[in-house]
This record gives structure tokens, sequence and C-alpha cells, in this order.
């Protein structure tokens, strides 16, 4: 039976991707082994590596030799310590926007100074702080691009001086924008990407080596970029799976063409929660989410009866996070439009029957 | 064609772990979705993650409530880093007995002092050093059960008052041997255990919250304890996998049974080894590993001969590391003794035709 999954990541990927991770855990491209059991070393997978960290720069249309990408372990949250040891000498800005922002936060304050240039905190992380002032002492400004459990999106990135992080793990590969406005962007790879397991840093190289502190060798993106991603053993299957999604990316057009599914995509939901006396959508319109539509039930007595009919449709990974309650929908790039079409019309006939 | 994996790690696993990985890929246990896209806070998943960690403690015979099994990513490599971060207050004692020990040692030095209680380098680590001292007020004692790029395998753990860590990426759940002798274990999972992107790590709980540094979340074995093993996104098709792994194990009778069929592989191979007047051993005969066997040609001139030999009759993964030379044939649990067969019969057949 066909589901309908909408969750927030580890998430749907093609279903091509599936078809040829499969065959390549029984049998890699005919070579008798399974991607399982080959050395990280061999041949094949060092070119498989080289294939992945190459499409992740040309989907970001980034000089490759200005910007290094590696694939990490650890997950994003690995990242909002590592990007502080790399690049936190005295003082850092960071943008509050959600759950994500506020660990980064926790992290970085173990490495340094770091000034909260805003926060939206105060309404529950329902909005995007549009203004506000990055210190000109400052090594770095984070930010979080897509806030996945809130349904917030940065739409125009804030002018500054300091080089700019982002936490892109939730709607990296999503959209065309101009990708060198960033010096560093990491993303787990359970979104857009691939399997959990594996996270993508693209770094532009001139802002290393620039702190003071000795940086232990497994957090150090030096060591990463000399070793070309492979210092100790990476991870390999989800790297695989990274590889052919990227792959697949391409084959569809790419970000550019992606976004515009995207955005039918998002559209068609937002149209409905809008439309539907029922619902309301937790995020403020301007800050929406093309990834993740959050939203809720107006009257909580017909919970029941909605989420029951989610189910019998084959609806999966709708609940929202605790932190906002409701529903979630997540809409990553591996979501056919029909699926949020079942899902709207989920919503419109709980209002016929209501 | 059957190829001999004799790979060194990421290395051959169970075919039929393999058969139920591939099946998972498309459809985990007939519910409709991948294990790539479900959620790792999915009952599906949190049920894997549990087992994974029990199966680990039970092969390995240790208390639940002395003990906690933790899957998390980084590799052994980060194990480096993370046990010294734990459990480095002051000073620490490290036995050097191969690369593996040395970059355990390099890690360590940035978070205190390390007192190297003894090395086998004076001989490129052919051996494991018997008598050493460990310092009365050494916080641990951190040793490598089996030296997977030199061959060589401690057989008898020293008798010390020091909390024991133990790097056993190489040779966990190969040998029955009491566990409750170590505080800590690791293990990158990519030998015995499953694919690469998952590590074990097995600790007793009350060697924790001793050091005074604060800890990163990520570097935090408490933070990773509290929540279950699930502080950020686990990497959940590699748990999977080392699952399967670990139930085929139990199948197969566990670590007493695979302990006699890992035994038989070794005698057969180092058994040809000695007597074939071609080839002799790396390491000395009394600390023979049983997983890694590594030996050299006495003349280099068969080399090419050898190789194609080997080559002709599909093994796989033979070459030595870089830092001995000559071949290194990697028995993992998975590997058949048919595999070793192979292997020995090409050696003889060497001598008969060289
Ligand atoms: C925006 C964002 N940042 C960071 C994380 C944490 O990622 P990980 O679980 O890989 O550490 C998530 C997880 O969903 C996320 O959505
Ligand atoms: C004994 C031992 N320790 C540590 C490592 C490093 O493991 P990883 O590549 O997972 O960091 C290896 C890798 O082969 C190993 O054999
Ligand atoms: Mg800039
Ligand atoms: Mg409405
Ligand atoms: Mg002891
Ligand atoms: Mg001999």
């Amino acid at each position: 039976m066909m589901q309908h999954n909408f969750s927030a990541g580890p998430c749907i990927l093609p279903k091509s991707v599936f078809n040829k991770a499969s065959k390549a855990v029984m049998d890699l491209d005919n070579s008798g082994l399974s991607i399982l059991e080959i050395s990280h070393r061999s041949k094949a997978f060092v070119e498989i590596m080289e294939k992945a960290r190459t499409l992740a720069l040309a989907h970001l249309n980034l000089n490759p030799n200005e910007y290094t990408a590696l694939f990490l372990q650890g997950g994003a949250s690995y990242q909002f310590l590592m990007t502080a040891y790399n690049l936190l000498e005295s003082k850092a800005a960071y943008l509050d926007t959600g759950t994500w922002s506020a660990k980064a936060i926790k992290e970085a304050k173990l490495l340094g100074e770091v000034d909260v240039v805003a926060s939206s905190k105060d309404k529950n992380y329902n909005y995007i702080p549009k203004s506000f002032t990055v210190p000109s002492d400052a090594n770095y400004l984070h930010i979080t691009s897509n806030n996945t459990i809130f349904g917030t999106q940065i739409k125009d990135f804030p002018q500054v001086d300091a080089p700019v992080v982002c936490d892109m793990s939730s709607d990296i590969f999503s959209r065309a924008i101009d990708f060198s406005y960033f010096d560093l962007i990491y993303a787990g790879a359970q979104k857009n990407m691939g399997p959990a397991g594996a996270t993508l840093v693209v770094v532009k190289n001139d802002i290393l080596g620039k702190v003071s502190r000795a940086i232990p060798s497994m957090l150090d993106y030096q060591t990463m970029i000399s070793k070309d991603s492979m210092f100790n053993t990476p991870p390999v299957f989800s790297v695989y799976v990274s590889m052919l999604t990227l792959e697949w990316l391409k084959q569809e057009g790419g970000v550019s063409a992606i976004e515009k599914k995207n955005k039918e995509k998002a559209d068609l939901i937002y149209t409905e929660i809008d439309r539907n006396p029922l619902f309301e959508g937790f995020a403020v319109k301007e800050d929406r989410s093309a990834m993740n539509a959050t939203f809720t039930l107006k009257d909580e007595a017909l919970k029941s009866k909605f989420d029951e009919m989610a189910k019998q449709a084959n609806l999966n990974g709708i609940n929202g996070h605790r932190s906002v309650g409701g529903y979630r929908a997540s809409m990553y790039n591996a979501l056919p439009l029909e699926s949020v079409q079942v899902l709207v019309d989920v919503m419109k006939e709980l209002e016929r029957t209501a």
C-alpha cells in the first residue's frame, strides 16, 4: 500500500534511489560485492565519494577552487560544535530562530562569546527576526535557513560583513539561491540528500585556519579536507545513497526545477490551510517554509476524527512536533505533489463531514 | 561470481544480513516504508535501536544495570577523542601497540597528560608489550585489543587497578572473554558488527561524571545515555544492519561458537604460513591475531605471480597495509572457512609452480 510520507526527517527519498540502493546492498554494479562490504579505500568507493562531493558543489553552483564539500558523520548537531571549534576565536553572532539555533548557541558558548543578535522565541519561533545588527568584531554570523520544527524559512538573507555560517539541514538543494553568499553550509543528509548517517559540509577554504586553539583531528575541517573527506572510515552507505539522490536531482533538472515543484506543493497546502475554516497556519505568512508546513486544528475536538481519516488515507508522519503541537507536513524534494493533494483532500473531507 | 572478501574493514557480513537489509531498503517489515525513510522516533526504529543495544550487551554477557550500550556516529577515531574528553582528568596511561593506539594517544594529549606505559614501535609493532607499570594516579589505561594493521592481538589482559578503556574495533564479538574486565569498550561497526557509519560504545555507568571540564553535548556519554542513544538522529541504517548482524551471531551460537570457527580459520592460515617455505608471518607467534593474519612473501619476485593467482581465485582485499607491506588476510566473523581454504590452496599452488 502506497504510503504518503510527510516525515520531518529521516524522510522520503526517490523510489528510483531505493531501487538502486537495495540492489547495491546485494551487489554493487556487478562487482560481486555488496556496497556494505567494500573497502572505503576501494576504487569503487573513492569514485562514489568524489562523485557525491562534486555533485554537491555543482548543485550549489559553487566554485570547486573556492569551496570544499565534505561528507562527515555526527549529524548537524555535531556541526554545532565543529563550526565553533574551527571558527570561533573570540565572539560569534547567532540568530535564534528555533530549537536548532538554540542548540547551536548552547554548544558555541563553550568555546567563546556568543552574541544572540535577535530571537523569535518570544512568539514560540513563529517568525524570522528581520532587523538586527551583527557586531563588527564577530568572527561569523550563524543562521538556520529553515526551521524544521516551527515551519519558518529565511527568504531574504541579511547583508553582513562577517562570514555567514548556515545550518541548511532542512532546505538544502530545495531552492535556487546564490550559495556563494555563504561561507560555510552544513546539513544532515536525512532530508533532501539521503539517509541518516552522513552530513554535508560545504566550506569556503579561506575562512579556515584563523583560530588559535588546538583542534582535535575529528573536529578539524582542515584535516578532513586534506584527507579528501576520508580521514577515517566514512559512512559508506549513506554517502552512496546521497550520491544517488544528488544524481536523481540532476536528472530532475537541479535545484531550479525542484524549486518549482516545491513551490507548487507549498502553494497547494498553504492555500488549503488558509481557505479551510477548520485549520490555521502556525508560522506568519511571509516566513512560511516551503519544506515544513505547520498548522493546527482550531477545534481540538476534531483531532481524533482527522487523525483517523489521515490514517485511512495512508498519510504518514503529519503529527506536529511537541513544541508546536497540531500538524506538520514536511514536503521535501522527493515528496510527490499527489501526496500533498491527498492530504488536502482529507482536510476538505473533514470540513465536509465535521 | 563468488568473491572471497578478506577486507580489513568495511568487510564481509553474513549473506542473510545482506538479504534482509536489501529487502528493508524497499520495504521494512511490510510497513510500506523503506528503512531509509522512516523517522528515528518511529516505534519501528526505537525497537530496532533497543534490540541492537540489548543484543550487544547480551553477547558481551554484561549486566544492563551496570553497563550501557550506545550506537554513535564518528567511528572509532571519534572515540579517541570522546573517551579522553569524558575520562581524562589529569593523567591517562596508554599502551602503544600500533597505528590506532598512536592516534588515540595523539588526541588524548590535547586533554591531559598521557603516559605511554609501553610501546612496540621499536619492532614496527609486530608484538604486544607484556610488562609495564600503570601509574597509580592514572585515570584509566587505554589499550587496543586487536591491531588490525599489524595483525597482533592481546591474549592476556594486564591486571591493573585503573579503569580499562579498550578499542575493540577489530575483534569485538569474536571471542569469549570476561568483558566485565573492561570499563569502556568501543568499536567501529565495520568489522564484526555491521556496515560503516555506526560505532558501538559500551560503558560502565559508574566511571562517568568524574572529570571537571565542561563536555560538549555531542562528546558527552552521559548525554547520549540519558537520551537512549538518540540525542540526535542516529545512523538508522547502520544501526539496523548491526542489529541484524547481532541477531545472526545469536543464531550462530554467540561469541563462544564463533570463537571456535575463528580459531579454525586462523589455525588454517597460520599453519600454511609457517609450513610454506615461500611465506613468513609478520607478527610474533604468541601475539598473532585471529582476525588479521599478516604475512609476506620471502621472495618479492613472486609477487606479481601470486597476485595474479589470487585474482583468478577471486580473493579480494588481501593486500597488506602500507605500514607492513606483504599480505593481510582479515578473517572476521562472517568470513567462511572455505574462503580461507581457497587462499591456502593458492599459497600451496604458488609453492608447487614457483
Ligand atoms: C534545521 C536542523 N538542524 C539540525 C538538526 C539536527 O540534525 P541531526 O539530528 O542530524 O543532528 C535538525 C534535525 O532535524 C534540523 O532540522
Ligand atoms: C583497531 C582500530 N581502531 C580504530 C580504527 C579507526 O576506525 P574508524 O575508521 O571507524 O575511525 C580502526 C580502523 O580500521 C581500527 O582497526
Ligand atoms: Mg559574506
Ligand atoms: Mg484556515
Ligand atoms: Mg578493572
Ligand atoms: Mg613460512
